[in-house]
C-alpha cells in the first residue's frame, strides 16, 4: 500500500501525532516537547489561551507554540452544553485563533466524558458557521456517521476516559467507527502509553491526540518522541498490512527431516 | 531513569530486537530487513544452517549474514527432546558456529509450544559445556527462574505460539518473570505487530524477539524498521516510567472559573 | 449485603434475566424456553406483533406470552429515527398492549448499533405522554446519565453488538454507568453465554437481556436454564460481595512448618 | 450432545465444582459450605490433616469431611520439591487416607506458581506407586501432555496465581490443553468469581476447583450455592454448544418491511 497522506479539511497534516497541552509544568518544557514529537495540529484549551490579555500565570501558551511550525486547533474543554461550546468557538476567532476547533463537551467532572447530544448540537451549528469541527465523542459508531454527515472534519472517539492512560479499552467500536469512516478518525484520550498509539495506527485510525502521557512524563522530550516512534512504526505497519492473529503456530523454519545428515 | 544497557553473557548488545531468519522469500530479502531492524542478535535454524556443504537450496544462508555485522544465535529449532538439542548445538561448533544456543525444543508439531523438561535437561548440559544458552519457554516463571539458577545467560518467554500473531497473552506471566529475573528477559513468539513489541518493552521486557510478522510482511525492509521504532519507542516510555492505569479521568485542562471574563 | 428486590418503574420484578423473542425457530419452543427462563419480562418487536389481525405468519407470537405470566415489553425495533419509535409506542397502546417501551432505534442495519440523539428525543417525547421507558442504549455514561435525568425507567447498554455474541467487551463504561444510575441498569446485547450474564451482575448490573444466545441454541430450554442460574450466580455473588483481583497469590493453606513432626 | 459424565480414574464424579478447604474461619463454615456447594471431591492440604494426632488446632479437619459423602483429595501443599511431595503421599496412605493425591510443588511462596520439572518427576513415581495424581500446573500445553503420557488422573493448570481472583488469564494455553487431552482437564487457582466457573466450563474443561472464593467470602455457603449454579450453566452451555463471537451484529428481528400496514 501507498503512504497514504493525512489529509484534514483538505490540508494536509505531515504528523499522525497530534498534541495536547495541558500539564506541563512549564511553556518552556512544553514547548521541546511538542518540537521533539514532530507534531503539527497542537490543541489549547480555549480558557487558559490568552484571549483577555490578563489572569492565568500560564495565560501566555501561545507564546510557547510558534504559528509558523504549528496548527493550533482551540478546544472547547470546560464547556457543559453546546451554547458555551459555540460560545468559546467564536470569541476564539474574534481573537484571531484559528477557525478550527477541537470540539468537547463534559458536563461529567469526574470521568470527563463527552455528551453525545450536545457534542451533535454545536458541531451542527458551528460547521454551518464555516468552522472546521473536530468532535471528542464516545467510541459511539452511530454518533460518528452522525457527525461525519453533519460535516466534520474528523471524529474523535476515546480510547478510555481522558487521562485514565487505559489505553484502548473500546476496541471494538473503534472498529466499526473506522469501518464506517469517511472522515480520518483520530484516537483521543486513554492513549497513555506508545503501545497504545501504535495500536491505534494499525487499526486504520488515521492519528491519535496524546496529552497526559507526555505532560506528566518524568522526561517529556523523551516521551514525545517515543509516542512519535510509535505512531510511525504503527502507521507503516497498517501501510504494509498485519496478518490477522490466527489460533495456530506456524513454524518459522521448515519442520521436515532433520539430522538425517 | 539512566539508559540501562542490554547486556547478554557479559557483552552489551547494541539493539533490542532479535531476528528471526525463517520464511523470507529470498536471502536478499531477508538481508535488506536485518539491516533495516538495527538488530544484532540474529538466530538461525541450526538444520537449515549450511554444517554439511550440500541439500537445502537455503543452505547458504549464513552467506547472508556477515559475521562482523551480527551475532549469530543458532537455534536448535526442531529438537524434540534434550538429546537432539545438545546435539545440534555440539553440532554448530564443530562446524565453527558460535557457542551461543537459542534453546527450543518442541514435540509438538501443531503449536511448536517448548517442552519444559526437556528444555531445562539441555541448558544444564549446555551451560555446563559452555554454551551461552538463551532458552526458549512457554510464559512459567518458576521454570524461569530455574534455568537461570542453572546458569542460562537469558529467558525467552512466549508471548503466545509461534507464527500467531496474537501478540502478549501471557501478560501477567511474564510480569511475574520480569520481577523475579536476573537475567535479562526477551519476548519471543507471538509478537505480531509493532504495538505488541512496544508492549513487551514498556512492561520492562530487555528486548523481544521477531520473526514471521517481518518475514512475511509483504515489505519486509520497512516493517522491519516499524518494529526497530516501536522497540526504541516502548523501551524509551519503560526507562521515563509509564503511569499506571487509572480508574479516574484526570482533566488535562484546569476545570476551574470558566468563561468568567 | 441484603438481597435487593429488583424494581422497574415501581413494580417489582423477580427475575433479572429478561428475554427476547426473536429467532426462536416457532412459538412453541419461544415459550417453552421463556417459562425455563423463570423470566417476567418478555420483549416482543412491535412490527411483529400483530396489531393488524394479519400478515405475519409468526404474528400471533403474542398468543404465547401468556399476559397473566409475563410483563410484556414491546420494542420498536427497526424504527429508524424518534418519529418512527414514537409512532410505534403509541400505535402498541392503541391496540391494547402495556405502556411499557423498550426503545430501540438503530439507523445501522449492519451493526444494529443505537442512535443517542432520536433515542434520548424519543425517551423525552414518550416519558411525558406516560410510558414507562427502557431504552437501548451504546455504553456511553452521559447519555445514560442524561436519559435517567429525562425520566427513563432504565438504562439499557449494549455489551458488544447485537447478536454478536462477544460478551462484555464495553466493560470499562458499564461500570461507569453503574456508579452512577439511580435508575436499574440492564446490560443489553452481546450477551452470547451464561458466563457473559454472570460477569454482568457480578459487576452490579441489575439484569441482563438475553435473546439470541437462547433463540438459535440447539436446546433453547436447556439453554435458558443455564442462563437463569447463571444470572443467579452472578447476582448472588454481587450481593455477598467479591473480593477483587490482585496480582499476587494468596495461600490457602498456611506455609510455615512442614513435615517436621 | 448428550450430557456426558466427569469421570476420574474410572469412578463418576456428580459434581464438575472440586472445593479447597482452606481459610474457612471454622470447621462448622467450612462443612456448610461443602454440603451447599453439591461437590463431590474436596482437597485437603496434607500438612493441615490430623496425621499425629496432636499440634494444629484445626487439625480435626477432617472430621468435617464425612468420608460417606465426599471423595478426600489430600494435597501435597507445601512441598517445595519432588521428594517432599512423594513423601507427604506416602504418609498419607500410610495414616489410612485415600490413595489419590492432588500434587502441588510450589517453591515460589510468592506466587505459588507450581514448578513444572518437579512435578513431573513426582507425578512418575506415584503413578507407579499405585496413586491416582491430580497434579496441579502451569497452563502449560506440553507439560499437560507429557503428565497424561505419563498416566495422571487428570491436569489441573491454573486459571491465574492461587488467590489472586483474576480469573481465567491464560485463556488461550488451556484451549490448547483441552484440545490435546485424553484425560479430564480442571481449571484450578485464580477462579474468583462465578462467571470465571462458568467460562472455564464453557470453554471445555471438565470441572473448576475453587478455594478461597468461596472460603472468605461474606457467606460461604450462599456463595458456594452461586459457584454450584455457575458451573451447571457453564457445563449446560458448552454441551449445547455456543455459538463463535462474530463481528457482525444480527438482527434478533427481521428487519424488512415496517409499519408499512
Amino acid at each position: 500500500m501507498q503512504s497514504k497522506p493525512f489529509i484534514v479539511a483538505g490540508r494536509e497534516i505531515r504528523s499522525r501525532l497530534m498534541l495536547g497541552t495541558g500539564k506541563f509544568s512549564s511553556g518552556e518544557k512544553m514547548r521541546a516537547a511538542l518540537d521533539a514529537s514532530g507534531g503539527e495540529i497542537v490543541t489549547v484549551a480555549l480558557r487558559r489561551a490568552d484571549l483577555s490579555g490578563k489572569k492565568d500565570p500560564f495565560a501566555n501558551i501561545l507564546e510557547f507554540i510558534p504559528a509558523d511550525k504549528y496548527l493550533l486547533l482551540p478546544n472547547t474543554s470546560g464547556a457543559m452544553n453546546a451554547e458555551e461550546a459555540v460560545r468559546l468557538a467564536r470569541l476564539a476567532v474574534a481573537a484571531g485563533l484559528p477557525n478550527w476547533v477541537k470540539l468537547e463537551i463534559h458536563p461529567d467532572p469526574r470521568y470527563l466524558l463527552p455528551d453525545p447530544v450536545e457534542t451533535l448540537k454545536a458541531a451542527e451549528v458551528l460547521v454551518k458557521e464555516g468552522f472546521v469541527v473536530l468532535p471528542y465523542i464516545n467510541a459511539d459508531p452511530v454518533l460518528a456517521k452522525r457527525l461525519q454527515d453533519v460535516g466534520t472534519a474528523t471524529v474523535m472517539p476515546l480510547g478510555s476516559p481522558i487521562g485514565s492512560h487505559q489505553g484502548i479499552t473500546t476496541r471494538k467500536q473503534i472498529e466499526i467507527i473506522i469501518e464506517q469512516a469517511s472522515v480520518p478518525v483520530v484516537v483521543d484520550a486513554g492513549i497513555g502509553a506508545p503501545s497504545h498509539a501504535a495500536e491505534a495506527l494499525e487499526m486504520g485510525a488515521d492519528a491519535v491526540l496524546v496529552n497526559t502521557a507526555i505532560a506528566v512524563a518524568g522526561d517529556p522530550v523523551r516521551m514525545a518522541q517515543a509516542f512519535k516512534m510509535a505512531v510511525e512504526a504503527g502507521r507503516a505497519a497498517y501501510e504494509i498490512g498485519l496478518a490477522d492473529a490466527s489460533e495456530r503456530a506456524s513454524a518459522t523454519s521448515p519442520l521436515g527431516a532433520f539430522l538425517n545428515s
